[in-house]
């Protein structure tokens, strides 16, 4: 066996970054990329599956496989940066569509609160007297006198900063408590008067982006918003890659990666705000926090094993409906001492992300019938009456967040969100950032099919067949439709922006899956669509969705249009009602209680709603009355 | 200024040990020697003050000062390490005397609990249902459905091993729960029936010395015990010298030292019990711990800063009466959700080794009056009856364990612990390990006061008069007895081992301040001597004191000596009472309510008692009526 010292290292640079790196004979170009802090788009994890890290390498490099690529992709030096091992120096182009860049943001605009503000941290100003030779009792039995709390406990990481504090401040303080149910625990103590600076912040981890509020807990309002996409993407786009991933080794380096991005996006968010003047916020001002999730992110975030999430029966490891940990058992970025109150999960896919759209919609306090869809890379369903609440998970597919779709990309710059089809067959759209595309998002894919649909390209089987226009290629027996050609897509593109027979049949799936998981939660609760008096869309399609394609393609059930409901990140919403109201809290445990989960992957009413929607619309036509092939809907313009 | 690259290294030897190191030019050889992982003595923390770390180099090295040194050293090549560079490659001699070696452990037999054996945790074992996809509960929701407890909480860490666990073992557990006073958490799961496993573990940390004991909590035997110097002694012998290092940058450092070294007993323990066959142990099987240190260590241990126990009014920053923390937020090499129960200190100097001595001794549980000194760098007394408890510490110095005394040295191999002066004013003496001298411990610096006062060495007040002998000589000015000559001594001494002027004024200001500080107690009480039913004597003293000789110098109270009852490591025994008893616990808390600290070092009475004690026995002969310098107490043979 050679010894390690004899392996050769390379030098690699990135353009158009103008990053250099060093890389060992044999290690992959994802790895060197990675390495050198570009994060590539890698769905499988790097296992050549998905085809999406291309690069353009010139020098010392070996393909280990080309498969997935087009012709006209490998004539362009195009490679699979996965596939691809270093033999020598050389330089890397990253194509833009590779890389993991800047996107949209979702957060939401909702606001009221369910009862008073009431975090469960406050502040309360005191003097102590100081030490004496006579009186010379330790610090904290000092506090403690003074709050008239004879052994409200303070944690070690807290305890640290009390001596200073209590002098530099001539012992005067300020003291940060935290209410555990009826007890208090002392979080924080400042010297002097501070009670006006009380922080908190509010956090959704989603699979691909993190999204955190910085809150006033003192006014309630929100000082700043921010986001980041979860680094954990890099190690697989799905939650089963990552499960994968955390199963072959990766797990702590995924705990580690989502621990990073909250901790990258909260710092952010601390430096914006001091840079607003005034005093320094610091992270010791950051008492109290929540974090809702979707179950995995929850379990990563927590660093708990996902091993039995992946795998029949689905089971989690905890609920995370009793006990909050401390900020420090988190590694958190924020005052170390802060309780984090992670939103409950209901099951293995219905995590605190759903039971926090619940909390956001407020359709717990209704006495209706009321539906909320959430679609992400999963969709969670939830159906809720006065009495009862039956939630559940489908397997949506990234489809809508641009897995699996040739053409497909997620909601971030260069994106067309929203599309026609001309009379010629050419396409208008419009494009987030302004730019020119480099693929279509969700809600772009949702306006394409129900265009194609409408203008006779697709069948009721989304299977194209005509008309005769050079839009409509054949390419190895399979047909794709041409959505823009090379010449007009951001520069970089080295192929037309296509969708494919295969794209279409994930479409299908996906959209089948959402539809279907709705009609059998109204059939196993013997309801109607018509008792249903209002559908509440959370999570990314709020901004862009353009509902009435989204029901002419069978996606979301045929109720009157002003029933519809659009939330924005009610996970994020959720989680601020959390951190500000104790009503709020109160009712996450009601809604954990009143929840039932209905497992979909072995139920036969599922398979078949879901094999009957495998159409367009539907099987039974007579389900989407107002939604035929006609254009007879109102154009808005794009 | 020079780059880093262009720093020359050196190669250096280490002998006897044989050990090589590298080190940079005007690196120290105490640094160097540090680094090579060999411990030398520095109670001064490496400022050149103490003069102790005495090495002989060859090669390569540059002497800053020498001034501490004597004419014989000086020309047999011995230099202060921490006083000496390097410039080139060189050979050490680590001479026996600068080594921080092999020592004697004070360990305590006291068994005895004040009720029935109740640690904190206990096991149960439990059948689960396993999870089906009708019953897919969180793992945690199914463990709390058999214990009962519907919130009952368990840390991260422990819900970490949960899912494999249950599992692992067909769904059949054991489960550590620990009883937060009422409330359970859950500590840890364990697949399979363990119930016969359940371990704790008591530590001691000394200034100098940890010393720890691994307990059968099932059966309340000591499995094992073991015992390591302080790694914090290279940075400061005692613990004045250790806080100056910690405001100087140091805290961290000591910090870690003092948990490594901890944590190095911990796990030398849990080796050897593994070596014993059967079942291996490990650190997580060890599920609670108590720890006893003084008011230093303990605030070192937990991480908490120094500086205010250092300087007037003294004040610690907490007693830890309260709340115990867990084992990861120590960093301790336990079960890291083991809680970990710090026994309370109760003043700067009076700390949770002193509260465990009472616990040890049960004089708390006593009607009588009863006297506890425990003498270490700092000697605590407690004067206890019925109805009070009031202790105070006194600085006794490091005199009695081989700090500031020429031939001082502390209980370790090569010391002499017992000592006669003969006719001729040679020496006879019983040296620990039984082979040649090194130095004079404790024990036998007492022996060796109270021998020149029985042979009219020296006067009263300690002074060296007379005979004429080549035993006594002047130096400078300055009297010396030689207490052994050279050529007697171990291998590597450099000069004679003597006792000099200085070093007797050291040692009667110790012996003073212990007798002062007795004295003091109860006149303040409104006490006597006569009223004293017992007195304890806790600490290293124990194993090797001559008690008639301790009072005949007049550091002890001339009380009849079957009066006099040694328990030896009682802080170790309180902490292990702790872990075992919860009517000890229990009991701890009211020995921590009852005690009353009385401050000395502004006490006026002190000052009067200590000052009438600078003599021997004590300036009022009356007190001392059995102990005249005649040699009229029975000799026992060495």
């Amino acid at each position: 066996m050679a010894g390690k010292a004899q392996t050769k290292e390379f030098t690699i640079r990135f353009v158009p970054d103008g990053k250099r790196g060093h890389a060992s004979e044999g290690t992959t170009l994802l790895q060197a990329s990675q390495a050198a802090g570009i994060e590539l788009d890698a769905v499988c994890g790097g296992t050549g599956k998905c085809g999406r890290c291309k690069v353009r390498p010139e020098g010392g490099f070996q393909i280990l496989d080309s498969s997935l690529l087009s012709e006209a992709e490998v004539r362009a030096n195009v490679v699979l940066a996965c596939q691809t091992t270093i033999t020598g120096d050389l330089e890397v182009e990253i194509l833009p569509r590779s890389r993991i860049g800047k996107h949209q943001i979702l957060t939401t605009s909702l606001g009221e609160l369910p009862g008073p503000l009431s975090p469960w941290v406050r502040k309360e100003f005191h003097r102590l007297s100081p030490p004496t030779i006579g009186d010379n009792v330790a610090d904290l039995e000092r506090l403690r006198r003074v709050l008239e709390k004879d052994t409200v406990p303070m944690p070690l990481e807290a305890l640290r900063d009390l001596p200073d504090a209590a002098r530099s401040g001539g012992w005067s303080v300020t003291v940060t408590l935290t209410d555990l149910g009826g007890l208090d625990e002392i979080t924080r103590v400042e010297a002097g008067s501070t009670s006006n600076r009380l922080l908190g912040i509010a956090v959704d981890i989603g699979t691909t982006t993190v999204v955190a509020d910085l809150v006033d807990l003192v006014s309630g309002k929100i000082l700043q918003t921010g986001s980041d996409y979860n680094r954990q993407i890099s190690r697989g786009e799905d939650v089963i890659a990552r499960m994968i991933h955390a199963e072959e080794g990766g797990a702590d380096e995924l705990t580690a990666l989502v621990r990073e991005t909250v901790n990258s996006v909260i710092s952010t968010l601390i430096r914006r705000e001091s840079e607003k003047g005034g005093r320094p916020v610091t992270a010791s001002d950051v008492v109290a926090a929540t974090v809702a999730g979707n179950t995995i992110m929850t379990h990563f975030f927590a660093g708990l094993p996902t091993r039995h999430l992946r795998l029949e029966p689905y089971v989690p490891v905890a609920f995370f409906r009793a006990r909050h940990p401390k900020a420090y058992e988190l590694g958190l970025a924020t005052n170390p001492s802060a309780h984090v109150m992670l939103l409950p999960l209901r099951a293995g896919y219905v995590g605190g992300d759903v039971v926090g759209d619940v909390l956001a919609s407020g359709i717990h306090r209704s006495d209706a019938l009321n539906l909320l869809i959430d679609v992400g890379t999963n969709g969670e369903i939830v159906l809720a009456k006065k009495d009862w609440m039956v939630a559940c998970a489908c397997s949506a597919g990234p489809a809508f967040e641009g897995g699996e779709v040739s053409c497909g990309m997620r909601a971030m710059e260069g994106a067309i969100d929203r599309m026609r089809i001309n009379d010629d067959f050419t396409t208008s759209y419009h494009v987030l950032g302004d730019g020119l595309p480099s693929g279509v998002c969700g809600s772009g894919l949702i306006d394409l099919v129900a265009e194609m649909y409408s203008r006779g390209i697709i069948d009721r089987k989304a299977r194209i067949q005509g008309p005769d226009t050079d839009r409509i290629r054949a390419t190895d027996g399979a047909f794709e439709f041409v959505v823009e050609t090379k010449e007009r897509l951001a520069p970089g593109a080295t192929s037309d922006l296509v969708l494919t027979d295969a794209d279409l049949q994930n479409l299908l799936r996906t959209k089948a899956a959402i539809y279907g998981a709705c009609s059998t939660l109204l059939r196993k609760m013997g309801e109607g669509l018509e008792q249903v008096s209002s559908i509440v869309i959370a999570g990314g399609f709020g901004y862009h969705l353009d509902i009435e394609r989204a029901i002419r393609i069978g996606m979301f059930p045929d109720i009157p249009r002003e029933k519809y409901r659009f939330i924005g990140n009610g996970s994020l919403g959720g989680a601020r009602i959390a951190l500000l109201s104790d009503r709020g809290r109160k009712e996450i445990l009601d809604i954990f209680g009143r929840m039932t989960y209905l497992e979909l992957s072995v139920d036969n009413d599922f398979y078949e709603e879901f094999s009957s929607s495998l159409f367009i619309p539907h099987t039974e036509v007579s389900r989407f009355p107002s939604a035929g092939p006609e254009r007879t809907y109102k154009e808005e313009p794009i």
